[in-house]
């Protein structure tokens, strides 16, 4: 195992600490119970958005924190959901008065904690629950579909609508609205090695890749020999218009993320890929986003996510945004 | 070689298409010659920034092109130098009248071939060669130091001077002193791949490192055995600050730049290295950026850059900037 590491069990603290010292203008780490919050004040009376996951898909959760997205972070540690006390004390610590609205990428321990947090935490909260991979029903931590890369723009919907005022229910039915208006899959050519683990989560063939994979090695649809760019994205996109049905002429925005280890060179070219797929499909790019986001730590492969737009969702989009990991307008 | 691509030889320009329509507010691809130009006007008179290299760095060079940064950029082949020809039209297209201002890394072939452009373009122009890598003197394919990730802080301090109004004669004087203020230097875990080679470029044991390594594979300064990041992080720092030295408490620009295929929770990790080993030497860390920024294809590692900071330095920093890549201000 090849890392930057000084012992094991301090990757997620030091990590933090250095996340926090780069970007002290934007947040503020808090550690024993970890999470992470904006530097500055909120508006009385902000819905506040807290969201949280395991460590080890940075940017995602701590890189969205801050003005037009998330009030708080809970990093777990790698690939493990945080716990009840860290989405308590970062509830209380960004309670604005408005309300707490927890984003939950469906995963079966991150539920059962937020969940817990969500009964334990003596502030009104709703949750919306992110569950964009179309690649399986059900799967190794997972009942129902997982959430993957899809909850950036849940985030950034969601963020934007809780600055310009939206109630709390107002923010759940519009998240659980861009959920639906939303899907992903993936595709991995390598495993990821997990460091406490020390050696690579699955085995994969020299010319293999996973098609459907999760963003933790989970397994996907199938297990295939590799192919070109243009064949694997057709696999990808199609699976995501089977799922997301829009009519002709939808203007959808769409994200191509790599899982950690593929070249930007690589995601560019994908996006290439789908953008000729989505012609014949006589669907519209509108937005776009391109680059490392919802990572699985050295991943080699990609994720391709759609949503598709209407002009509320467009407008949230493009309004502005201050965090660490996406930033434009201020 | 597990990579999304189609055919080898048509990597470069379907990636280039994909980066034009994902970016199209931001800028336009120009093909045979490649190059890329802002998708709106600069003013009348400003001097233009014209960068380019091999490809494979991405987001390098491309990626920051816009307001507050290059006004074009020339992609090469993977880790090949851009031709004259393409250095001439990206200047002509981009002539504001100011006179054209060339920020080259120093490599070999790119010296060459941006000193004929010189010659050949037909419009006033001056060179900033960047060669911030303390690694070694001389490489393989280099005289004289490498050019490596400082090369971002460079193109954004004289793009914001450029949009002030420096003259041609001041922009080179600013971008040669920001040269000397700044040193980098890097170690790598993997090699790369190119994908015309189909294999890695060089061999590396399962308990090595290369400590000094190049952009492209280059070798460094020592291969070693792997350490803890704190001390590896001492090595790149110490090597940095003898090259830079830098007085008591002077404050400094910090740049933790992965490779390609190194997490950003590891990064973020060597950045809170770096942080306790500048305190250690009262070094004050006043601005920082951590990501993959001059990436070396999938190669795992890292490099570390500091730039000495002084008020004019500093604004132009903070000044806002409109690219693919890096985005403030606007």
């Amino acid at each position: 195992m090849k890392k930057f590491i000084n012992n094991v069990e301090d990757i997620l603290t030091e990590s933090l600490n250095g996340f926090g010292l780069s970007h002290s203008d934007i947040l503020k780490i808090h550690l024993n119970p970890n999470f992470i919050t904006r530097a500055g004040k909120s508006k009385e009376g902000k819905v506040s958005l807290v969201s949280g996951g395991g460590s080890g898909h940075e940017p995602l959760c701590n890189g969205f924190v801050g003005y037009g997205m998330l009030d708080a972070a809970c990093p777990g540690q790698v690939f493990t959901s945080p716990t009840p006390d860290q989405m308590i004390s970062a509830s209380q610590a960004v309670d604005n008065g408005g309300g707490i609205l927890f984003i939950v990428l469906n995963y079966s321990g991150d539920l059962m904690n937020f969940e817990m947090a969500s009964e334990m935490v003596g502030i009104e909260n709703l949750t919306v629950l992110v569950n964009d991979d179309v690649a399986v029903e059900d799967s190794t931590f997972t009942a129902g579909r997982r959430g993957v890369a899809g909850t950036i723009i849940v985030k950034k919907i969601l963020g934007s609508a809780a600055e310009a005022g939206a109630s709390l229910a107002e923010c759940k039915a519009l998240g659980d609205h861009v959920n639906k208006m939303t899907a992903s899959m993936g595709v991995a050519f390598t495993s990821c090695t997990v460091p406490a683990a020390g050696k690579p989560t699955f085995e994969i063939g020299d010319d293999e890749m996973e098609i459907g994979v999760g963003i933790h090695g989970e397994p996907g649809r199938k297990r295939e020999k590799i192919k070109s760019a243009d064949e694997i994205t057709r696999d990808l996109v199609n699976a995501i218009l089977e799922d997301l049905k829009p009519d002709n002429n939808a203007e959808v925005l769409l994200h191509v993320n790599g899982f950690g280890a593929t070249p930007l060179m690589e995601l560019y070219l994908l996006f290439n890929c789908a953008a000729k797929e989505l012609e014949k499909n006589k669907v519209k790019i509108s937005r776009s986003f391109v680059g490392n986001y919802t990572t699985s730590l050295d991943m080699a492969g990609a994720s391709i996510t759609m949503c598709i737009l209407d002009d509320r969702i467009i407008d949230h989009w493009d309004s502005p945004v201050h965090t660490a990991a996406l930033r434009w307008g201020m």
